[in-house]
């Protein structure tokens, strides 16, 4: 274990690193990505350190300086332009010109003689010389050639401590023993829609304009207008394959279907197809790619559900059976979470022996429908499909197609939520939809914002999903709506509704204690009146529209929580890093009361000056207030407005404006 | 990239685990290593997950099964027994039985009917008895056979969730697709000295029982049961080798020595020898042999420097003039520190193409004093030499001896101070002497104990060493003394004090402003009356002996702090696991005035019933208080004593311990 014993630096605590490396952190183009490390040698020399980075397909290296901050940390950043893969990592070695010229420094300081420091000084130059390009070479050599000439020391300690020779002499280093940090570190770039997205699912087949007729992929195209002026620029379709027969379930999940219930469009395949076809009733597979090329008029790109499970009328049942596992008694097993039974699904077997081909055959679903202009997948309950099958997928379609979007919808333990996250979705679910008080909210969006969850688990945040309407919409009416709207559009960058039922506050469960909705969509075809004057609609519009102009809120790094002395009250900024862009939400977290109370900013997070009053102006009122200081006072009555979403305006007229003023 | 795709298990965030496994983590013989670790896998099956660790030497793996806590995390322990390294790493697999016991269990429950159920549990026992040993293997196969048997189904369902079964197929679980953690982590044993020991540092030269003599390692063994009174069990002495000539410092570190001045001990190396070699005043090798034998008679260890660098009349510049750095001028490069210079000091050239013969041969310095019967070095400024030569030398001497313990003399930059410590340091001097209030003391020893820096870093506490005497002890007078000694020995299982200064509380500077001793020993000899009436012999004797009769004081893991309403008291806990040994501190750090101040204890962590009294034993004053409740009372007048050392007594006489009660 006698490696080159001159190699003398230390790099290690390299941020960001993701798991010692083993899984890349996640940017968007156009993004920065600052790199620290600690880097330090024994004794006292003076080091250089450089970040190197590559996009993955480049083979040079470019190289930026890392400057020291304290404590042996330094620093340095890149961004990135490309999509796909980019390379980074450190090297550093002993700067011995540096070194000397500090030294000398001092020494010039103390009046010591220096005479030997010049000589070796002429040394050391002698040798960067060695190195250099001829043209400078020739520029070294007549400066060590100065060091050692018969001037003055005076003459000779000036042109030693010259800030050109410094320059010159950097450009060639002495890196013999430059030290390289072990391990080369990933960015995953993604398009900016990865983090600054807004979703709406919506059941294609509840989309008729009239109730009792089955929706269709035209009807959606109709509702494409209604859906942009919302200001929503993701629309998610749940599954869109033929339905199963068997065992298929009833209205309000009974377990016998009538003959004309639709059943649940996640008993995917039957006679008519599997995952790559659409089911008839909804149109044609053409019908569906002018959706999606529509939807691009609008801004709007289409988002599908990948299911990776089967009806029992699957066409894969009959030509795969061994992608299944088999019951001692010769059937086939169901999905069951013991004692709930889900006789109209069968997932795959992935520990079956063909789980090659298995893989294979679920990556080419994906394929055929990025053929059919799809870039963004909804992911159903990834957490039941094994960790390394995702991570092979996702890294193998994004080789090709590096702007997929992969949201991942699994409601599951944190780990295993943000293990998916590592190994490569692009968004994920959370547990948005369960926090509701102060606490819980800042705890957990400070664990997601402000840790390095930030680096690799993108939040996209749903107040409600086909399968949970919380016990909080239930009971608090159309001010619980907007509270969990406003939450959800300013604390992510990236969250969604399912509509109609959201901005038409749909509240009843199936049964009390249940996050069921009575006659969910999942089971039957609902006709939705989008036009009803209680609609949500345009405060939806507002908030988007807020949104898109407030380059702040289309990240969620500079989210910051600030104490209010009432609980129910919340109190938030987001702003841009050079703070052109500042916005302050407070909102009334209870639905039914009106609440006030003192705030209290850190104002020198967002560059105020504690002696000057500032204007917050807020956007969805369009009202204005000046306040001053840290503490200032808000109140919000939920039934006109649980919320506001100030943009802080940092200058404020006085006198001096004036022409006349001096 | 296809690997095993049926390996469905992630295990990670495995703690205690340093830098990725770079490092190993540091134990001493008997205790215990708790090792947590994040393992899941997708969907909902059971898993079974074992520590493995064995040995360094062994080939086999000892298996020890981990429990799971919450939230995906899992514990287990083991207790390392021998010197040297062990490995560790972690296993786990899905446990296939469990997993259909669990799903029987509640399907039974659901009352649903489970016969095909009890055909795949047949199924799955059939399997494990083709991998039992002959005898277990006739067993599981009458119990799958009772399984499909035409006995009744709850008979069967009893067989099926039998705990013996379970039992007895736990010993062959399915491990196909199990997990092997991808890295073997390592533990450091030492010898239960690394953890906790008592130094007591002495220029045997200054050792003579009279003024004016030279003292001689003969005077040494003389002041042995002083040494051993005062309950020291390390005794470390500055260098012992032939001191240099050339540019010899004189008194008080002037330039020019006169002829009469002994050098410092640190100008290693005349012709009467260099770091092989005893100085010949001090007496023969013999001579030093002899005390390490007597040492050892009153349980003291003899420590000695490692200081690697030369005075310019030391063999190796004569003989290796390859292993130093040399100037244009053709002169040698002293070491320096611009514009300081250290003209009687040459260090070692690292950077010499013949860096493997100088460190093969400063191994060989290290060997020579094993020989002599040295197990421990604190080796001087180990930051001004290369770290991989650090790591190298201590791994390889410590193959053959691992009972050896090096004491890291490096004050300079945190990270610097760490990474010798993680490389293999044994301990490491600190801050500790300029920490004096209580908010540095609580920061840097919460620092120090309760963060992974405890896994590698042993701190070693000195109020002073010969190079150290602070503001705090140069104005506090004899309390202050107390108070550091008290501190030191009570936060650090490891600290130590040079004397006889220390404790006859020599606190004159050499000037203003300096942290130099008036007169150091450093430069001259000199003569300590150690009988002195005012001597901190007795104190320290009592707070020594506190630490050898109280195994909470003996190891820096509990140390937890309290808050007391006054800056100039801290308080402080340490505990053993168990709570049989429960020592409380609280100290007066201003040593010119009286303090008192309400402490506040955490009950929960003394194990402590907040309804009932308890007795609080002060062990330097023998005094005894009850107590109650988390808050109390307490008062310290410096000039009496400056701090409690309580220990802690959770029972309490009552009523209830009279014979006749009840």
């Amino acid at each position: 274990m006698m490696v080159e014993g001159r190699n003398r630096i230390i790099i290690e605590n390299v941020k960001p690193e993701i798991d010692c490396g083993r899984f890349p952190i996640k940017r968007v183009i156009g993004e920065k990505i600052v790199v620290e490390a600690d880097v330090f040698a024994d004794s006292h020399d003076v080091l250089s350190c450089v970040l190197l980075y590559r996009n993955e397909n480049d083979s040079r290296w470019i190289e930026v300086p890392m400057e020291p901050l304290v404590n042996d940390r330094w620093r340095g950043e890149f961004i990135v332009t490309d999509l796909g893969r980019y390379h980074y990592t450190i090297q550093a070695w002993i700067d011995r010109f540096q070194t000397w010229r500090r030294d000398l420094t001092k020494k010039v300081k103390g009046r010591q003689n220096v005479s030997v420091d010049l000589l070796a000084g002429s040394k050391l130059i002698e040798e960067a010389s060695q190195r250099a390009s001829s043209a400078d070479a020739e520029k070294l050599q007549a400066w060590a050639k100065g060091l050692r000439s018969s001037q003055g020391l005076s003459e000779k300690t000036q042109l030693a401590l010259d800030e050109d020779l410094a320059t010159l002499i950097a450009k060639y280093p002495d890196s013999r023993f430059s030290t390289a940090y072990d391990k080369v570190l990933i960015v995953l770039v993604d398009r900016q829609k990865a983090r600054f997205s807004t979703w709406y699912e919506m059941f294609p087949r509840s989309c008729a304009p009239e109730s009792g007729r089955y929706g269709t992929f035209r009807n959606c195209e109709e509702r494409l207008p209604y859906i942009a002026e919302m200001g929503f620029d993701v629309l998610y379709l749940p599954p869109l394959h033929p339905i199963g027969r068997s065992h298929r379930k009833g209205k309000n999940n009974v377990p016998i279907a009538g003959s004309e219930d639709p059943g649940s469009p996640w008993a995917i395949g039957s006679d008519e197809g599997g995952h790559k076809a659409v089911h008839p009733q909804l149109g044609t597979l053409e019908d569906f790619r002018q959706l999606v090329a529509k939807a691009r008029d609008y801004d709007i790109e289409i988002a599908i559900d990948l299911a990776f499970q089967c009806s029992p009328d699957h066409p894969y049942v009959k030509d795969h059976p061994e992608w299944f596992r088999w019951r001692p008694d010769g059937t086939l097993q169901y999905a069951e979470n013991p004692p709930k039974r889900y006789e109209d699904i069968y997932p795959f077997d992935f520990e079956t022996d063909q789980w090659m081909d298995l893989w294979q055959e679920l990556k080419n679903i994906v394929l055929f429908w990025i053929d059919q202009g799809v870039r963004i997948f909804r992911v159903d309950n990834p957490h039941t499909k094994p960790f390394s099958f995702w991570e092979w997928l996702i890294n193998e379609v994004k080789k090709d197609y590096p702007d997929l979007i992969f949201l991942s919808e699994a409601f599951t333990r944190p780990k295993v939520m943000y293990y998916l996250a590592k190994l490569g979705f692009t968004q994920s679910y959370t547990y948005y939809a369960w926090r509701n008080t102060k606490w819980e909210l800042t705890q957990y969006f400070t664990e997601l914002t402000q840790t390095e969850v930030c680096d690799y688990f993108r939040p996209n945040l749903w107040p409600n999903t086909p399968d949970i309407l919380t016990e909080y919409l239930q009971t608090g009416g159309r001010p619980a709506f907007m509270v969990r709207l406003v939450l959800a559009a300013t604390m992510g960058a990236n969250y969604g509704i399912y509509g109609p039922t959201f901005e038409l506050c749909e509240n009843h469960p199936r049964e009390l204690g249940s996050e069921e909705y009575l006659n969910s969509e999942k089971y039957e075809i609902r006709y939705w009146d989008i036009k009803r004057p209680d609609s949500l609609k345009d405060f939806i519009a507002r908030v988007n529209r807020i949104r898109r102009e407030n380059p702040a809120l289309q990240s969620d790094w500079s989210l910051r929580f600030y104490p209010v002395d009432n609980d129910q009250l919340i109190c938030y900024s987001k702003h841009t890093e050079d703070l052109s862009n500042i916005i302050l939400v407070v909102v009334n977290l209870d639905p039914h009361h009106t609440h006030g109370g003192w705030v209290e900013l850190l104002l020198s997070t967002l560059g105020l000056d504690p002696q000057l009053p500032y204007q917050v102006h807020d956007l969805l009122s369009d009202d204005r207030y000046i306040w001053y200081g840290p503490k200032n006072f808000v109140e919000l009555n939920p039934h006109i407005a649980p919320a506001y979403i100030f943009r802080l305006r940092r200058r404020i007229r006085t006198e001096r404006d004036f022409d006349y003023f001096m």
